[in-house]
């Protein structure tokens, strides 16, 4: 059947993990409200709630208004019942949050850390930060839901391994996932490319409602997340919303490190743009030194962040045509460079799209700006590990010291 | 919540719909069973049993092994419950037919109709096939689920109107979904391009396990369907897909029916291929002329096919690092060409897209073929039709005359 998550609604509703599910969206209900909403017998109800209070995934927090007798007890979410970890692994620079069960950031920290001394140093950086920011927070390893982590190149979600990704020696099928688990006590862990979980952190916090969305990252590479039906597409290897490396009708004599000519990111990245500003007298090695002249008015700057932003709008209009995106959210450092990037990506997009594509699309700039990596690793961390059956089997450990 | 579907599997648990939705994979079983799966109290699942009983959804279908007593009666789906009309109009040609409640085909009815004839009389032949088919059938429009349309042209899905068609002069706005209701009895129809539904036909039949899928209708014109996690990707518009009017970075000379130059339908489509044999003394107006003639062992028509399939390939490289689907299957009627379309295609996906993306990827022809368009109809029918709320819905009229 082509609808099929809505059958596993019901056929997993065996456990307490769909119930959990239902009130995910903190309204405080009785044991009536629940069995009304659900149909499940009150007795289950009743079963059930205990095993969500028992792992403390659920509180009562009240009493509603009596038809007379004993007021009935409301239960409601608690987001405070664990924490996750989340971190987001850039070309040079590193960051880490611990955040509560819906996605709020407690603690982060921020470091200077180069992804090219291969995994085993990053991932000592990702294990003695999460013991940092697990103390911050006064939680311990049993209180951890799960790590998320995202990588700056392809990686293959299902195995949590990086795919011979392009900037991260030494990375290439390397065990992420399973240097985490064994590092941290156990632990779920989740492991996706950067603008994956940008993406994913950009539609939970900004646009929820919006269905179908595409989110781009331009800074030192670029990429973008695609969201269908309010859920990542990843694709069959984890690879979709791979456009750096499409070709632009105009870029055949510009090599690309991937050893392609013309690729989209050959020509209109950070790296690509410092790279020209340079050679025309403007010293600059950085998508954040490319921002810091355009902000300073640099008029070379500005145009060639303007003309990146054409581009970018070139591969976009055929992505605009074959995803037909309600909105398009343009992030990444050089996002930073302010309207320039974006007014170009505009001016292209809604010449070449196909009209019917382009009619109500909208092309904004990220709101979550460097936050949305962290943000969308604990929401790929909590969605994951909330899911009906990962919760049951929560439960069936709960008071096990991992 | 990014996974939203599955809470709907839960919070719609209210009605017998639900229970439907489980029981449509065919399987036999006893009302304790559907207790055991469901979690739901024995007495509500008896009065759901008896509500999908009475609208003749389910049927008992002989007895379980007793563990002493009464042995317990078990229940299934009953796909004969309801018929459903399908029609896939094409540019010059149109079939319609009634199917059984599992997709499949009871009989079917093809004719010559030019859709640039006006929607009245394009409609006027879909109302009268479909009481020639329900008669055919021994049905009457009661047992009728819903008809289900196919347009070659883009169509907003959720109004049931074409947008702009370009080969459909009189159809732009023309309420389709409207005039089909009112003159099938009030009946629910739903529209779609001819794509999509082909998209929907091939996947349920022959990949239906398939995650994400791209199917390529190579015809007259050029358009995809896209499949992510099982469902059709329609897009903010219902516009996904529409590859026909991408550029090819070689085509600029040559000038659309849209008005650009240099679109992939302009180049590679059958009618373009009819176009350049003429030219080259060999006379040729359609598709199914160049097919004749590739068939028939014509040189030069076989090498325009192979270039069309490496033209296809250009874009589809694109679709696919974006997309990453680990299945293509190619159909229209110039994929009925043999395998020279194919070859082509494959000869420029495999060379161009990125290396992750294609390490698994399968490039096929249709093996639905021309019947793509109305299965698909059909199941673009019964999957909305029996999605929970609508099946409650049906119970509460059954017995009532539409």
């Amino acid at each position: 059947m082509v609808e099929g998550p809505v059958t596993n609604g019901i056929t997993d509703g065996g456990g307490a993990g769909a119930l959990l599910r239902l009130m995910r969206d903190g309204r405080p209900r009785t044991r009536s409200e629940l069995a009304a909403i659900t149909g499940l017998a009150r007795s289950t109800i009743t079963q059930r709630v205990e095993a969500l209070l028992g792992a403390n995934f659920v509180l009562p927090v009240g009493e509603a208004t009596s038809t007379g007798g004993r007021p009935p007890t409301q239960f409601a979410f608690n987001p405070a019942a664990r924490v996750t970890l989340s971190a987001d692994i850039g070309a040079t620079h590193a960051r880490m949050a611990a955040t509560d069960l819906a996605g709020e950031v407690l603690v982060e920290h921020r470091d200077d850390l180069d992804v090219a001394l291969g995994p085993v140093p990053v991932l000592e950086w990702v294990v003695a930060t999460s013991h940092d920011l697990l103390a911050q927070v006064a939680r311990t390893p049993r209180d951890l839901l799960g790590i998320g982590i995202g990588l700056p190149g392809p990686v293959e979600h299902s195995s949590g391994r990086p795919v011979n990704p392009p900037i991260m020696p030494g990375w290439d099928n390397f065990d992420v996932q399973g240097y985490l688990t064994e590092h941290l006590g156990g632990v779920v862990a989740l492991v996706d490319n950067d603008v994956n979980i940008m993406a994913l952190g950009e539609h939970f916090t900004q646009w929820p409602t919006a269905a179908h969305m595409m989110f781009v990252k331009v800074a030192t590479g670029i990429g973008s997340g695609l969201i269908s039906h309010g859920r990542l597409h990843r694709g069959a290897q984890g690879a979709a919303g791979d456009m750096g490396h499409l070709q632009l009708p105009h870029g055949a004599d510009i090599v690309c490190r991937c050893g392609n000519t013309g690729c989209l990111e050959a020509v209109a990245s950070g790296a690509a743009i410092a790279a020209k500003l340079t050679e025309q007298g403007l010293p600059a090695k950085s998508s954040q030194d490319v921002v810091a002249l355009a902000r300073g008015g640099s008029v070379e700057a500005l145009h060639l962040v303007r003309q990146a932003g054409r581009d970018i709008g070139e591969v976009l209009a055929a992505a605009v045509s074959l995803f037909n995106p309600s909105i398009i959210v343009i992030g990444g450092s050089l996002a930073q460079a302010g309207e320039h990037l974006i007014a170009g990506v505009r001016e292209v997009v809604y010449r070449r799209s196909l009209p019917l594509a382009t009619q109500d699309l909208r092309i904004v700039q990220s709101r979550t700006g460097d936050r949305a990596g962290i943000i969308g690793a604990a929401v790929m961390v909590i969605d994951h590990a909330l899911a009906p059956t990962q919760v049951d089997a929560h439960i069936f450990t709960a008071g096990q010291v991992r």
